[in-house]
């Protein structure tokens, strides 16, 4: 039994982003926004998914200024910290899922402990780059806390996944965000996750490098 | 502004089942299989990946059975552990993926190194559950490995995403699995990835614990 696959993953890579480009309609994006989407694309196998994806006015100019001066990572859980990749960055991504007090705080209050998690972003949260991936209810609250006066990241990456709460959340980031006046990129509808998300951040990192596909 | 949705993580999580259980159809499916593609289907958003759900003869048996028995839980990538709910586990799954000589060996060889870490399985892999969530490599690898007399998992998890080899990987996986002997469930085609894979083994670690949708 021999199988015929490419061993050499630069080859993999090259290769599945090529094919990317063929399935996908790009050309009205900016060159980071492109690599946005294609990660995207990449990191679910479904290139339909490309048109969903939306961005405010700079997002990515805003995410990769952040980045690129080293601000905190900001995520809802830790598959999405795990999925941040370390080679890119000086400092570890904060989630605080499991920090002390939270999951306690979440039992007594009968709220999520992702949205519990979210009074420990609040010294971190200026000029952050916050990556949701799985959480609508994280989501929800930080539209909520920005409401109330909560200090601005520089970018939020709003991706939750799922059926309850996950679509509808997204879709308030994306009506509101001029209102709230932040940057955003989303993927509108039910699909989503830690993966497509950390995988966003991860976009905007390479492009500080200069890894283009 | 005021967003009108469900705090509470028990009803979101009822919720997200039972619209679930509405979008698919899974009645010819045992109760330990319709939790996987519950879990699936949950994990992407996208009700339809549930006909690409395939299980073997005795697939969740043969699972349930081993992570009952605390078998090891063999990881390709890290997000993939990190997915595995540890609270339903007694020891941490296993990933190689940064072990030592791991990097080296793939330079060396040229493959990738979710492939070259497999010969860190070898010890592991008789009664194991495999759970490959990434990478197509890592799965052709691995069947190689069966065929040329390596110990057998006792389930593998196939479900690596994307573009280059990742469909055709867990087609083989598919066709060859009774000519191998083994007992696996995977997620025909494009679709997978971390999430989907770990949340398969959560499924079947939630049977053994009676929580069930």
């Amino acid at each position: 039994m021999k199988f015929d696959y490419i061993h050499d993953p630069s080859e993999i890579e090259n290769e599945s982003f090529r094919q990317i480009r063929t399935l996908t309609e790009l050309s009205h994006l900016s060159i980071e926004a492109q690599q946005v989407v294609m990660r995207v694309v990449h990191s679910v196998g479904i290139p339909a998914v490309a048109t969903q994806v939306k961005f405010s006015e700079n997002a990515c100019e805003s995410g990769i200024a952040a980045l690129k001066k080293g601000a905190p990572i900001l995520c809802d859980v830790e598959m999405v910290k795990q999925g941040i990749t370390k080679r890119m960055i000086k400092t570890d991504p904060y989630c605080f899922l499991n920090a002390p007090g939270v999951p306690e705080r979440a039992k007594e209050t009968g709220e999520t402990r992702t949205m519990a998690a979210l009074t420990a972003w609040l010294p971190y949260l200026e000029g952050s780059v916050v990556v949701i991936g799985n959480a609508p209810t994280a989501l929800f609250r930080l539209l909520e806390m920005i409401d109330q006066g909560a200090p601005k990241p520089a970018l939020i990456i709003g991706m939750p996944v799922g059926f309850v709460g996950a679509a509808e959340s997204k879709q308030a980031l994306w009506d509101l965000h001029q209102t709230l006046g932040i940057e955003c990129i989303t993927l509108l509808g039910r699909e989503g996750g830690s993966a497509v998300s950390s995988a966003s951040c991860n976009a905007l990192l390479r492009c500080i490098k200069g890894e283009l596909y």
